[in-house]
């Protein structure tokens, strides 16, 4: 780097990033790129989708961009607020350990809105690699206490990312770049009070709004500071710590790209990611130790402390709620139950649910080491089974099935996007097709 | 109240509300519309309006709502963003002590959003009055922490403001309205790095747009949390304190309405309010004592410890970024020039004027107590002239021409708006004669 300014180095590094050259991080955008289509027609019949789209359509605007799995169009900050949500409706789209978010689901939906409604598409899959790498690198830089605090990353992080990754696409200038990054910065807001409600997933797609409005409004020449990042009242003063900033923000950018390593972790559950370790042990014990809801008396969950902060729910009324409750998803599973989108909805939980959820308890143990391989780093989730002949069972998990290090294959994530257009299997092959061939036209082609 | 929590409370507050009684704050509320009919035509030429209205009309959209001077409409989340915009650009438009930010420039543009589309607008005024009322009282139980951390209080505490008035003028039940102010809440934003560039008044039209898309997700019934701004990591937790705000959010509400007590600050010039104390000392001193440019050899400008936190260019480059610096006022003033917009646009500051601010110093000075009258409280400002005779003069002021205590007639506000309009005697007469009569069809009908 030659700059050691926080916004001018960012600019410059998003600015001459070449990702298509690494063989490597193209894979894996193609394959974040199938996941998040995956995830986002998975969802596409979420309740939400409708209210939403009956907001936009009394406001009008020019149907530019696809909104996914919908059949029509949008306006491209419109289309940018629908495909986040959409895509972030059932929690099944991809997160990053380095954001503690989910990174996809904001920086693909403006980077969809820039590539329709300009009709340019070459640099997506380049730009979606240097957008994750900005949201890896201002996760990190952000330090752990903005997250525990309260702020949700997705929505403060997102939109600087999908800025500076619509700014790559659209090849801004350095004072472009600059300038478009404090836009996105001052746009930064999202709360983690709101986990558990539609509003949550809405945070995806306000963030991705919210950068291609920054690059839209530095294309438009409107005024900005140009230094947004840096000293104590820039973004990182004043949403995290910004001398944890100047050592990790921008060092050995690239190198690789973290899209590739610790890499997108793909989701096989259509929950929150911090509940994976678990429903990965109990099926192992349902399957192994043959437990069950009948010779089950009580259940330990063991967590290192703060490590189930994600999962607000410890008695969800609906499934939506229960996307964030370990609970949830445990009584679920003894009870037989698939893990999968229709108990995660905004239906409510029935009682024996509740009732099996009351025999799940938390507990915290920090002398109990963190694999090497763990996902994210320092996290482990034990399940530890009580059964009514007196026996003990329990399994544990350092690094769920989905997780870099135990992750889905090319196949598997086909597989996720086949099981999501079980009526339209033409359309699949279609979409698996053009990301394959990196054909970005005939993707966006069959995308609404 | 019979409430306790913070959400629930507020929202009930404002449900309750019945501003239209109260015959003072109706009046200010008449008073507070025209001054910022007069603020927005005043700034209508500013140039980034047309970048605004070129980018807003690349989305398209239904055109329901007027933009301000602009001779046109637009859909009713676009028109919040310019019309805040707008009522901002010269930052002409009034400010209130318990916000320390600029209630009406974020609260109306929404409320005219809403009146526009719906074509209702019988409470425009009293859902005005309420609005000010609420954001006064965040303004007040976030603590003057959370401003000098470097949030700009007009975009953080703007969106809850804008959806509460909105929430007010369109009858939301009791939930719509706590979900509402959690919408807004999750959407809070802005920080003050932007200060002296076009991105601040974009704030006031971000927030705008904000709290009337929470009333719009709420009316949509789309899901979220009911107690936003409660506990630790809701919105006073994360972003301010939450004890401060439990004493003083919701008591003695409209008793009487914080629009009439202390009421709002109608400005006399276009630029930052924390430099209008100084502005009139160094008036008062041309006046009086006859010093110029050149006669005066430097200027100490004396402010109580953190009193000039708002003025963050000490040596601007532009008018705009002179519209936070003292020193380009004080230097305008000496130099025969009169302190009106013209002086504070885009266009370069020239270099005598450079070498002028360079005589010009703050100081601090925390023994000397401030005035009962103080406007805002605590602040005062004493221009020291040290002139090439040997003579020192100086001029105190704590409560500048404009801020409550020493308010504008309405009469005054009267010639603000026709000074802003000097080509158009008739629209001026039209709309003073539709708020007199609180016809706000006829207001609105007058307003683009």
């Amino acid at each position: 780097m030659i700059r050691t300014e926080l916004t001018a180095g960012l600019a410059e590094a998003v600015r001459l990033s070449q990702p298509e050259d690494a063989i490597d991080a193209m894979r894996e955008a193609k394959k974040g790129l199938l996941d998040f289509t995956a995830a986002s027609f998975a969802g596409r019949e979420e309740k939400g989708i409708q209210k939403l789209l009956h907001l936009v359509e009394e406001e009008g605007g020019t149907p530019l961009v696809p909104v996914i799995g919908q059949g029509k169009k949008a306006a491209p900050l419109q289309s940018a607020l629908l495909n986040g949500f959409i895509a972030h409706a059932l929690d099944f789209d991809d997160v990053h350990s380095d954001v503690r978010g989910h990174p996809s689901a904001v920086i693909l939906p403006a980077l969809i809105a820039s590539a329709a409604a300009r009709e340019s598409d070459e640099r997506l899959l380049g730009a979606y690699i240097v957008g994750v790498e900005v949201m890896a690198r201002l996760g990190e830089s952000i330090g752990s206490l903005h997250y525990e605090k309260g702020w949700h990353n997705t929505g403060t992080l997102g939109a600087i990312a999908a800025a500076c990754a619509v700014g790559y696409a659209e090849e801004l200038t350095q004072e472009e770049l600059e300038k478009a990054i404090g836009f996105a910065a001052t746009q930064s807001a999202g709360m983690r009070v709101q986990f558990g409600t539609e509003m949550k997933p809405l945070h995806a797609g306000l963030a991705a709004q919210s950068g291609l409005l920054a690059v839209k409004l530095a294309q438009s020449d409107v005024g900005g500071t140009r230094t947004a990042l840096d000293g104590e009242k820039g973004f990182f003063g004043l949403y995290g710590d910004v001398d944890k900033a100047q050592t990790t923000l921008l060092s050995h950018w690239g190198e690789p790209w973290r899209i590739v390593k610790p890499g997108l972790w793909f989701k096989i559950y259509p929950f929150c990611s911090a509940a994976h370790h678990a429903a990965d042990a109990i099926r192992q014990l349902i399957s192994q130790e043959a437990i069950s809801a009948d010779n089950t008396e009580r259940i330990e969950v063991v967590f290192p402390p703060g490590g189930d902060a994600a999962l607000t729910a410890r008695s969800p009324k609906t499934g939506e709620e229960g996307r964030f409750s370990v609970e949830y998803v445990i009584a679920l599973a003894l009870h037989g139950q698939k893990l999968i989108a229709e108990h995660f909805n905004s239906d409510p939980i029935p009682n024996h649910m509740h009732a099996a959820m009351r025999h799940i308890q938390r507990v915290y143990d920090n002398r109990i080491q963190p694999a090497s391989q763990a996902v994210p780093k320092g996290r482990f989730t034990i399940v530890r089974a009580f059964l009514s002949d007196g026996r003990i069972c329990e399994a544990r998990v350092d690094c769920p099935k989905g997780a870099p290090g135990n992750g889905l294959s090319k196949e598997d994530v086909k597989e996720k996007l086949k099981s999501a257009l079980p009526s339209d299997v033409q359309k699949a092959a279609h979409i698996i097709g053009a990301i394959e061939r990196a054909d970005m036209k005939e993707f966006l082609s069959h995308l609404d």
